[in-house]
């Protein structure tokens, strides 16, 4: 970090447009990240262009320039592109484009899975909670002062990607980055609300459809959840409505691993697995198909079956990942 | 807190038998608070025999020192009995005899509705976040140093009250309070999914009948559901497993206010209400019945009638809050 700061500072002084981008359908944690170092990056360099592409979800649109965002279609050439909370490899087709023909490329991430290979600037640290605390590390070198606006887009990233201080990568030091931005006045509970709680009528009954109908396996210790593209016809339900279903099959009394099977096309399924015991779902995804992967804990993959063909195919391996 | 911390101890030391109490059917702040409180005092003042009263349920039967807390029936006669986190009047039946019985009482509660009448040795905290947070500053006063288990026990209290942090009584010194706790190695994601994220799979399956019945009501600001007794049964459910469902209603985009009906007896409902919007739930539950009461955004009421009844008189009120 002692080298990237002054040396992607030293990159944007000597650009004219730069654009800063998470993956494709970029989450809480890149949106609060690229939001956060686009403000620090005009403050600090006001001369250039600062870009940030995606489309901001109804759960992120109310955060400041968030609705300047540019929808991945319609960016255009730069001179250096960095990729926040994601990987080169899976950015949108014409981010990935702008990407490959940038003159410097720079990386700011926190997931184990991505490399430092391809970019001329990478800065990984895959044991930092989020990459908005990367980015808060940023703002400290660079002597920028918090304020709310920092304070509310940080704190978005943050609770994010740790479900709001509950899940494993929370430490000490991610409740002393909190205690700092709280000190900034942001209604800390109503962004609670719009980017974790908060759910679309349709997708609270998609939920209750698939708890009704979830069966257990393995003696009790895997929960299995389906959805079908009929019920999502007949709930007026979508994919985004999908979100937070299998926290509710993991946090079932006894279960040690959670599954839920959604059905995307005629032989495209999407399989999401969470495990609290001891079965590394990463493998298993794997196991189950080629384009799986993932965390030990959550992970997921594309299924190119049938839905009744992926079931069975996914209750197979997740039974026998438990030893039979 | 000041002339309270070294009045306790003394009236302590000149006891021979003290009962620490929550209210009837203790929290995971009010056990937390309990039993810190009870290592601390065994460790100040040796010679003394330090009860603890309530039964912790599955949530909280892990913690250092909930194996030996005192069933309510068991409680005997006692030198000095402490109420954490409530009030004197909503002890248990036997608890209470035990406190009317007692030489000196005292109060440690951060509930706005307590009174100090009626303890010789009363502190009310009211913008405190939790009792656990009261106890921490007691610890710190009497120089007793945290270890992993008083970490454990006030991690749980506050998780509870603030809702892992979500709910708007957090502040920067609630995280900075987490942080301290972190420090001592709890394994607090075990923790959250223990005290506030584990739901028994009739609960489960209770949540998703009463999300898949739910009624909008007041063009769709208020999610109205409800619970029959031949539904408890049906599913395997009891009175326990109704603990989380409020907050899925109160979580549904648009919606202002939550209500939830709980058939309880032939003419006996329990009624609950959230409001996210301007609503005063606890005026609202008054209004409904003379035994409503809680707070500005959480209330509840006891309705003595059949459910048809209580149903309609719900729906009359809480329409007539929201303007008709």
């Amino acid at each position: 970090m002692k080298d990237f700061a002054p040396a992607l500072l030293d990159a944007v002084r000597r650009s004219q447009r730069v654009l800063l981008t998470g993956p494709e359908g970029p989450d809480g944690d890149s949106i609060g990240a690229c939001l956060a170092l686009q403000r620090a990056l005009r403050t600090l360099v006001p001369g250039v262009a600062i870009d940030v592409a995606g489309t901001p979800g109804f759960r992120y649109s109310w955060l400041l320039g968030a609705p300047e965002m540019l929808n991945d279609n319609k960016v255009g050439d730069y001179d250096g592109v960095v990729v926040l909370d994601g990987d080169r490899h899976r950015l949108p087709k014409q981010v990935g484009r702008s990407f490959a023909a940038a003159r410097w490329t720079g990386l700011i991430d926190h997931h184990r899975s991505s490399g430092l290979d391809g970019y001329t600037l990478p800065w990984l640290e895959p044991k930092c909670e989020s990459t908005c605390v990367m980015v808060r590390k940023l703002l400290a070198t660079w002597n920028i002062a918090l304020d709310r606006d920092y304070a509310e887009a940080l704190y978005t990233g943050i609770i994010f990607d740790t479900g709001a201080f509950r899940y494993s990568n929370t430490t000490a030091s991610t409740h002393r980055v909190a205690a700092e931005l709280l000190d900034h006045g942001i209604e800390h509970w109503k962004i609670c609300e719009r980017v974790l709680m908060e759910r679309r009528l349709p997708g609270v009954r998609l939920q209750a459809r698939v708890c009704d109908n979830l069966r257990l396996l393995a003696n009790d210790r895997v929960a299995m959840g389906v959805i079908s593209r009929a019920t999502f016809a007949e709930l007026g339900a979508d994919e985004h409505d999908v979100e937070g279903i299998i926290d509710a099959l993991q946090n079932i009394a006894g279960v040690e691993l959670a599954a839920l099977l959604v059905e995307r096309g005629n032989e495209r399924c999407k399989l999401s697995l969470r495990s609290r015991g001891g079965v590394d779902v990463a493998a298993l995804a794997q196991r189950i198909s080629p384009a799986g992967g993932g965390h030990a804990k959550a992970a997921g993959a594309s299924i190119s079956l049938p839905l009744a063909g992926a079931l069975v195919a996914v209750e197979r391996a997740v039974v026998e990942a438990l030893g039979g």
